[in-house]
């Protein structure tokens, strides 16, 4: 198994820019996309260039260096009040995900009490970097723990992408496959190719195949019938946010394996660093669910499904109750139920 | 609400030869195929051209009338021996739904015994064509107990297609959302796009609208927080296959949709003909389920998801198991657990 994959970065800062794969051309086309501007970045985010919300969380703390530059290039001083506005629309560019938020709100903390522009723009670079290479660590960690966790378990069900493609590290719920192969545990993957836009079948099996991990794809609606066969010994998918009962947001379809998995018997797992803990959100009712283009269900490239106006209810996440969960697995280790309490326990021993 | 649709019929028997509304190209393209020989008929059953367990049921009887016809042309006799291997391919043609293989040797039992090949002809169009009007009947009585059954269920969830498209009448679950419609009673559907070939955005979503039906697109894994969300207040699909103790095997997604209601308390229901009920499977383990090519998973026309070799698991079907299901919907009646003695009850009554 070759865990080290030929193939560019995630996400990288080089000089004065971010450059990150272009997810949405993958695997067709493996093009590195420079982001130069708060546009770039709000855009790439948007149209999902870049994706999972480790890695839109560095994205945007890189996007506020760029919000910094673009006000000092314009002769301000970066205070924050004058990138404000930049800084709202890179939040605000996804709303599921809290790693956004919270890496933007981080690196303007950092350089808020700050005196002057260039001193905020350093500050801000260092700040983001800290927030990139933790969550390297993070997935390391994460790793880590879920090969332990998962010592047993070699045939895991994962839906969309939580790898090295949604974080700056090996990934969260791919972390858990990766970090089971560094061990030299045997693992095989089943990925549900998670329509509408097929991020399993895109990006999961590419950087699978490409780290010489065996995996098999699946329509995401044969995952149920594959719970029930007992072929499958662990779900472990990622999430976008986790609500301070243990609910969690993440890709639609992930609450259905869920179900299934419960009623199965097989273990469900969440990987995720702390980082996307929301404490502030009681629970999953009040996590803002993305609804997102219409155009995602109807039309595969130049076939369309159904050509004519039709409803379409195309939400990009949903939430998984709690009382689904058998574990979070995060960089300071496995959370379990009651997970109101285990996590309020670790946020108090922060 | 318009019920009677302008569009070509599903399957009609013309002079001598099949004439299907090609449901591969559908909605795209609304183009009618004849079928004039045994090969065309096991062609359009192969690649979906015609689909639903009904109507390739009577795709397949009017297929050993072309058998007879190719064995009299060449000169023989149509004698069971001259077209059983044509009869046989027709059969094999699809291995999970039921209603092909019944159909077919309905067909031959009724002209085995004839002196001449023109009797066996004439019989076996008279056979073939008495299924085809039986299922159109069958689709109206489904439809007149699905709606007495269901009057106090407006939104329904249903998954791939089981209407007008499926059978040689209104339907099977579309049945008795028809059958509602034109008793007047309130009813709007969520239909489950079913990937991988999408027959509930391509084909529920094209004969609802034409009806006039309020229909809503969803991705298949958004049926699950959809069911939890309380807004669905039945679920009704077809099926292909029914074992003696209820088990259904139907397309792949159907399960999900089943474990998924079954734990939100939303009742699940099957609509099907009698002729669906394979009394000598006694339960779902023995249904021999289809697994069709995985570039059907793989590509979306011009875009491949993965473009390298990749592991994928396509099974055509599930199988639901019967401790699921609150009742099937027959032209008889509704079935209801333990399904094991109704089923056995009905049989025993024919």
């Amino acid at each position: 198994m070759r865990l080290e994959i030929d193939s560019p970065p995630t996400i990288v800062w080089v000089d004065d820019r971010v450059e990150i794969l272009d997810q949405a051309l993958l695997p067709t086309e493996v093009r590195t996309v420079e982001l130069r501007s708060v546009d770039d970045i709000v855009h790439a985010i948007g149209r999902l260039a870049i994706r999972g919300a480790p890695a839109i969380g560095a994205c945007g703390a890189f996007g506020v260096v760029l919000a910094i530059d673009e006000s000092l290039r314009a002769g301000g001083g970066a205070s924050p009040a004058e990138i404000g506005p930049a800084v709202e629309r890179i939040a605000a560019a996804r709303p599921t995900a809290v790693n956004l938020r919270w890496a933007v709100e981080r690196v303007v903390t950092a350089v808020v009490d700050l005196g002057n522009g260039d001193e905020r723009r350093e500050a801000a670079l260092s700040e983001a970097t800290a927030i990139f290479e933790e969550d390297r660590s993070a997935c390391d960690s994460i790793g880590r723990h879920g090969a332990k966790e998962l010592a047993d378990a070699s045939a895991i069900l994962t839906h969309c992408n939580a790898g090295r493609l949604a974080t700056t590290g090996i990934g969260t719920a791919l972390g858990v496959v990766y970090g089971k192969a560094m061990v030299g545990q045997p693992v095989e993957v089943f990925a549900a190719e998670t329509r509408p836009l097929l991020q399993g079948a895109r990006l999961t099996v590419w950087e699978l195949s490409a780290a010489g991990v065996p995996v098999t794809l699946i329509p995401d609606s044969a995952a149920c019938g594959l719970l029930a066969s007992g072929r499958i010994e662990a779900v472990v998918v990622g999430a976008d946010r986790i609500a301070a009962n243990g609910d969690v947001a993440n890709k639609i379809g992930t609450f259905s394996h869920a179900v299934a998995a419960s009623r199965f018997g097989v273990p469900f797992y969440v990987a995720a660093p702390t980082s996307t803990i929301d404490i502030a959100t009681s629970d999953g009712e009040r996590i803002e669910i993305e609804n997102r283009d219409p155009d995602e269900v109807q039309q595969l490239d130049l076939r369309t499904s159904h050509p004519g106006p039709v409803e379409v209810w195309n939400p990009a996440f949903d939430v998984t109750p709690a009382e689904l969960v058998t574990g979070i697995i995060t960089e300071r280790g496995v959370l379990r139920p009651d997970f109101h309490f285990s996590i309020a326990r670790m946020i108090a021993n922060e």
